[in-house]
């Protein structure tokens, strides 16, 4: 097996290699400012690790690879257009630098190009990533409208915030592990398997997400901490606070979550005392590790040597473990 | 051979057939809305018209006419933001009627659920059909990304607006018909043939277009007459006058063109008069008439029997006709 940095190297190497930019220029070189901007790819090192997994060389998963990051960046273009935001990864995001029209175009480009990366695929296995490619691609785009729509309700359950992140982000984690599984040409029920590996470690990883967002540490974390409590979003250590407050610390929140302070730091540290006191911090670690195991239990089902378990297992626990 | 109004006919009932309103409803609802506001479903019927023209069963077609169609929609969904449109078809362009967010992603869900359509044929097919489409909806993104950037040039050549009018209009007409093509599982030498007719034709039915804007009978055209006119679109019409013009003509189009009065009426009567008297008038009716013989001209190295041919250039000559 390689190494996660070999896979990225690859992955990379493979991206630089299929990068043209063509007319018109002011369609295509958005599209190769926003791939360029890097990030961890953990979902196409994903593709290629789960391919070698099920024993078959893991540069024949790097065309899929590529689609599973293109179409996410596409997805990372189009949702910084919805949510206004000015920065991504610290550079400027692409409506930001361009217009939105060009967002709106390029990203259209990206989702189309994340399809013809397949064409390299003979026809079986090619119709078979691409069905579950549009299949989870659709379901990334009812997440984003879930996310949407949770902005102006305050009715929100825990059960419908967790099938939002499953949609937004774990089915995508999912689908690029099981596309490295049929590209290996390994059973149906191996392909399951690590679907649900890679859906339960999505969620898992969203969590974490929401947590590190909050008491993630500001030395090591990439984003500024407290966003999520700056901007009023309703996320899982917000809802489990609700859930958990009594009526005084309830007040407190819902007050703390209607305004919008010049200085946020005193918002900032009001709100996680709360999700502290409350019991949702820790509600969300909970959380965080049940959904780990239940990924974890899913590598029992697996029909592959006790090593190969042990390197996904591996890799999952290092995500878990992650400050950043 | 069945009749254009049985295929209008069986496309709508399979359109219906195949709506389904799912959750999140604030995603569905609008790409259903769009589906249903009409327009003469040009591009299915071709797609539909084709199969039975090289001996299929034309209900085959089915799914990709709606991959088309509903292809076409997103298009208009997505440049209707882009143009900032308040009317599509005489009502409410979707990001009008909800928000711009609400048509950025039910326009990408379209764009996902045409692939999804191609699923109904076998993986051969299904992969011929992808791969057909994807090369057409990229080249449609270029088209729209030439049209947008030639709003802020003032030296488009006659070749660059041809081009772009190939690839923003006449490429997804030649692909329709190709596609029914596959379909019937005709020759590739039938498949490129068919692919050149609509492509000349998809050119003659946009400088139509272009013409009948500024030309057309208010009774019977379906949009304001002077549209293009009004906003200053470098149209084949504008482009030809300016060509033609001298400098006097030159110097009162690019005056009228920099203006936007309250009352356009006067300004659309003078432009039309400046088009009628450089000739750019005559030149476009001729361009129609050129890129309509060539239609006909690739109707030669079909192989089918005359009367299909017969079909095929009476389909054309009706669309040519048109006075909407």
């Amino acid at each position: 097996m390689h190494s996660i940095s070999e896979y990225q190297q690859s992955f990379l190497n493979y991206l630089e290699s299929q990068t043209i930019i063509k007319e018109p220029k002011s369609l295509y070189e958005p599209i190769h400012y926003i791939l360029s901007l890097g990030g961890k790819r953990i979902r196409p090192v994903l593709t290629l690790m789960t391919t070698e997994i099920f024993n078959q060389e893991y540069k024949k998963a790097l065309p899929a690879a590529l689609a599973v990051e293109v179409f996410h960046n596409f997805s990372l273009v189009h949702d910084d257009i919805m949510d206004d935001a000015p920065l991504r990864r610290g550079k400027e995001t692409v409506h930001e630098k361009w217009n939105i029209n060009t967002g709106i175009l390029s990203g259209d480009a990206m989702l189309i190009l994340a399809y013809q990366y397949f064409e390299k695929y003979e026809p079986v296995i090619f119709q078979s990533l691409a069905k579950l490619f549009s299949k989870t691609a659709l379901e990334v785009c009812e997440g984003q409208q879930w996310d949407v729509d949770f902005e102006n309700r305050d009715d929100v359950a825990i059960s419908e915030y967790l099938k939002m992140i499953e949609y937004k982000t774990a089915v995508l984690v999912a689908a690029a592990m099981k596309m490295g599984a049929i590209i290996a040409e390994t059973s149906a029920e191996n392909c399951d398997a690590i679907y649900d590996f890679g859906l339960n470690l999505g969620i898992a990883f969203q969590l974490q997400d929401d947590y590190l967002d909050a008491f993630g540490d500001p030395e090591t974390f990439g984003k500024q901490v407290g966003g999520d409590i700056i901007e009023n979003k309703k996320t899982y250590l917000y809802l489990k606070a609700l859930e958990f407050s009594t009526s005084d610390e309830k007040e407190q929140l819902l007050h703390l979550y209607s305004i919008q302070p010049t200085d946020n730091s005193e918002k900032i540290n009001s709100v996680k005392d709360i999700f502290t006191a409350t019991g949702a911090s820790k509600a969300t670690q909970e959380a965080i590790k049940e959904y780990t195991f239940k990924a974890f239990e899913t590598l029992e089902k697996l029909h592959i040597e006790d090593d190969k378990k042990a390197i996904l297992k591996a890799f999952g626990e290092n995500l878990m473990g992650r400050k950043v």
